[in-house]
């Protein structure tokens, strides 16, 4: 009991700064992997940037460990948490937690369904996820004399198509780092979309039984 | 209660009219686009009643605003109509409503099931979506000249491709907005399409857990 | 009710004959397109059987709509059985009904689950539609220029890749018929998939649900 | 009942060897197909590996068969197991399940979720069959003129993309061989998949119903 006040004092404390730090590091690996004209000394701002923001991800990592006194388990249980410490770029899906804590506690306002929130949720999340994923592939691909992704707008592009299963193949990844990167993508990201898709065929199931209770008992025009 | 009645009242009165116009301004944004050929009069005329039409979707979005009496709220809530003022391509999708309240009220027919107008309502917005699509970006691809989607027939198949996730990549767009609304497509259509696979899925197992009943009680021969 | 048992009388004594036929013109039908060597007197028997089989198909519907005395109503409520009428190709989907009256009848054999059985429904119906579509679209491509699919072969390996929706584009349609007929079965066979897909995922669920009640009670080893 | 308990204590007593055979028969596969410079005993001590443990999944299969008592039905019954039988390849999926067993086990951990373990399962197996596929597909590609897959990296990308059904065909197995595991690959991982997603959107939503009660009750800060 005493450790789950303080992990959640914890996390009270250092939510927003370790949102605007997860921001500041997309925002700098973006600045050096875009900014190729950039002088050197703004990359290198960059590069430090991220470098810091990391070392907070790992400080965060270390004390909510601590705090929780679980050992070894602690890594099996919060595996999510894990994973994100070796690959920060996902970290800025949990900048979505802040928007949905926001979301509650503002007064008066109707709470969204259940399954809007997990569709803003995964939607928000694979967003981000592909952003991310744009990024670094185009970081490792774009000077392969084989590469078919040659401009950030062809990444970005390539990133939709597969984050939808769609997979044109117009523009794939060549280098192993890009295919690797690829693959975690597609491996967070269909489970994302298939969450989106889920809730939305359910909210969509629930709104038609409703109108029918409405026209039911009424025999009104339908709902907008 | 007496704006919710007003907005009622309101779209009792225009959802004829509204239906009517988003049909014509499809109609006018089709023969825009594919009627290359046509004189240039009447491609004006196109324009000019595609262009009346949408100005109508703004004002009916506008009166239902005032008549909520929500302030910006109403933009939070009201997601999809704000979309499709902004995308009137989008505006047919509604037009799937009209058929909805008319097959209501038609006296003395069975009820269709929930599941089965799941599956009319989100196969008739994606095959609306799709052709709009097909649409917007046969007009921005087929004139560039590394284009593979040179027909409005390759646009067809590349929507209905994407729509169904296949995506075999033989034609895909290469222009920004050509890419820009294909992740649009990707975007809304997977959603449908994940509602009629996920209700068609539903209506199958109910129908045979029915069957199964039916068998037990009769012993009869298989429903067809 | 007396319409009704007559529909039942009929389909009873007409329900093993017509599957027969069905597969008739689904063989008549590939030896047709695939066997081009053969001599012209064969080819032509097949074209026979195939209209004979065809013509059969349209009796059943006419007797059928006819012994519902339901008018036009009966077009809109049995649609699949109209579509099959218009795609005879698509008729041997139904003979999955037969093996699936068969099992119910086998006396003292264990029932299968209901998730099972939509498993074995959409699966053989998904496979039947799938060789349906390999074969016409090959009669469609085959001889065109510009043509991908060149043997058989190639055919359903474009039919297998399009209804698992992976869509490599190594081999496609392009004439407007085949492209016509991959969209059909995108349609029917991604419907189709999704229900396997969703029972198979619920009837996992429903298996490790129960192994852990089993395991709870008695602490067993895992069920094989 | 007395079948019951001897078909346990068989799979009791042959669980673990079986389980070292599967790997057992991974790794001499993999070393044989990936392993074409290594000196010619060694390849062949592979391969006598291969069929030693292949042997031993048949006298297992035989074995439980005639302690079952079912004769033909068993076959029926127990598809998975026949198929495994024919396709060894797919035998180290039933690894998973002594990491169930074993975890089940665990005194004092606390129980996964369902939908935890489901995902865990399908996961596990679908990297598994991922990897059996990208080794035989490699096998019967790599040396064709006309193959797309060239090396074992490519062999994998394509598994990868393959079971993700994003399927971006910039490398497709070309031989008939490789094709019918293709198809294979995409029967049993689209399932699996199928799975995993369903899963992982109805543990997400249990979770948001969760975190939506405990907020209602205490207003505490979202959890982790």
């Amino acid at each position: 009991m005493d450790d789950d006040s303080r992990t959640a004092r914890w996390e009270l404390r250092a939510g927003v700064p370790l949102g605007v730090a997860s921001l500041l590091f997309l925002v700098s690996y973006a600045v050096r992997v875009l900014g190729e004209g950039l002088p050197q000394p703004v990359r290198d701002l960059c590069l430090a940037v991220a470098y810091a923001t990391w070392s907070l991800f790992v400080v965060d990592y270390a004390v909510r460990w601590r705090l929780s006194g679980q050992g070894l388990r602690f890594v099996h249980r919060h595996l999510l948490d894990s994973v994100v410490v070796l690959l920060p770029l996902l970290r800025p899906v949990r900048v979505v937690r802040v928007y949905d804590a926001w979301q509650r506690r503002m007064p008066g306002q109707p709470q969204m369904s259940l399954q809007g929130r997990v569709m803003l949720y995964a939607g928000l999340s694979s967003t981000l996820l592909g952003f991310a994923s744009a990024l670094s592939v185009y970081h490792y691909e774009h000077r392969d004399p084989h590469a078919t992704i040659r401009t950030f707008g062809d990444s970005l592009w390539w990133a939709a198509s597969t984050l939808s299963t769609v997979g044109y193949g117009d523009v794939a990844p060549v280098t192993p780092l890009g295919r690797l990167i690829a693959v975690v993508l597609m491996g967070c990201g269909l489970a994302l979309l298939g969450a989106v898709t889920g809730s939305f065929s359910s909210w969509l199931m629930q709104r038609f039984a409703l109108r029918d209770d409405a026209a039911g008992d009424a025999g009104g025009p339908p709902g907008s």
